[in-house]
């Protein structure tokens, strides 16, 4: 017997920021409804989605009583609470934080847009000098990643947490973006130790789990 | 006698970012010192700041252990442990986070960049491409305030909170960046019951009272 899932998420695998939310569910063994929502098809921006979402974004975590919460970092607490991918030590949440908006300001503007540019819209001419602003932007994130991993196996207090999905989700392809790992062997260790936890699948996988027709 | 500070805070009250932590201090009656970081004159980019963020950005929390947080509203959550100011609730915590992550990803990056080129760059003939296509993203996040906003009188679980300090420091300043308010009165009405939090003060307050010489 399955457990009845209690929430429902808008997503699309591919998307870094809702397979973070994937990640989440399995580390934790939550169930959960999948719907996809295709953003290059305007399905995220339809009076319908709009209504559950007025930002008009994917992810979107919604309830069985029809309560709605948006931005992945926040949906990836809420799902957590109370496990131990949330350290519950003040300085060690703080610090957890810390990455998640480092993700979210300086990590993904860069790295998912660029490979948002070279992925899905082929790098057209017209995008070529955005998405080459991407690529230093980019580069700088991952070297304070490259820093911080030199001396340590996950981002807060030596476990695996919020802040190593929240960061995994774009990191493991930033390469579709443009950029190369090959200076970055702690990243790329830590990317591996992060494939290593349970329940860890990988995009592919997780379409053809939960988005296949 | 005056409680000794237990955390330095490295800033400049006029970011809306650095300003934040200000404005939960004096919400909380917290000590703190203040350092003024001139970003303006590098000094966020001096070898000696990035041995203390290596992503060379303020504000920057750093204890009396010389252990440091970055990220404004990290530093937030930090500072505001156990206080009113976080609401318990899991849900109604979830809510605040999403809040705060619309700012630093939706808000954020459209107002405070277009008030950073118009108030200090002086919105010249090279970055006027940049200033207007942070407009439409701006208007865009101040019309899901005042959407949110038409139907309560603080962002989450009806009591201030740091969703209200983390939006408001770049919104009563979105003049400067040349957004106009007089749409949304929804949004003027929220800011002067910011306003009229105890402790509150202005940005101009702020640095008479913490980077006067």
């Amino acid at each position: 017997m399955t457990t009845p899932a209690t929430v429902t998420l808008y997503g699309d695998v591919y998307s870094g920021n809702c397979y973070k939310l994937i990640l989440c569910c399995r580390a934790l063994d939550l169930p959960f409804d999948w719907k996809r929502i295709d953003i290059l098809r305007g399905q995220s921006r339809t009076a319908e989605f709009l209504h559950l979402n007025p930002n008009g974004r994917i992810p979107l975590l919604v309830t069985a009583q029809q309560q709605t919460l948006a931005e992945s970092n926040a949906i990836l607490h809420y799902l957590a609470r109370g496990s131990a991918l949330l350290p519950q030590d003040d300085w060690a949440h703080a610090q957890m934080l810390q990455w998640q908006f480092f993700e979210q300001y300086s990590h993904e503007p860069a790295i998912a847009v660029a490979r948002y540019i070279q992925r899905y819209l082929g790098l057209p001419e017209a995008e070529k000098a955005r998405h080459a602003a991407c690529l230093p932007k980019g580069y700088a994130a991952l070297d304070v990643m490259e820093q911080h991993l030199s001396t340590r196996d996950f981002f807060v207090a030596e476990h695996f947490s919020l802040a190593d999905i929240s960061l995994y989700a774009y990191t493991h392809v930033a390469d579709e973006g443009g950029f190369s790992l090959a200076d970055y062997p702690h990243i790329r260790a830590w990317l591996a130790r992060v494939q290593a936890q349970p329940g860890h699948i990988s995009m592919d996988q997780a379409a053809g789990l939960y988005e296949a027709v």
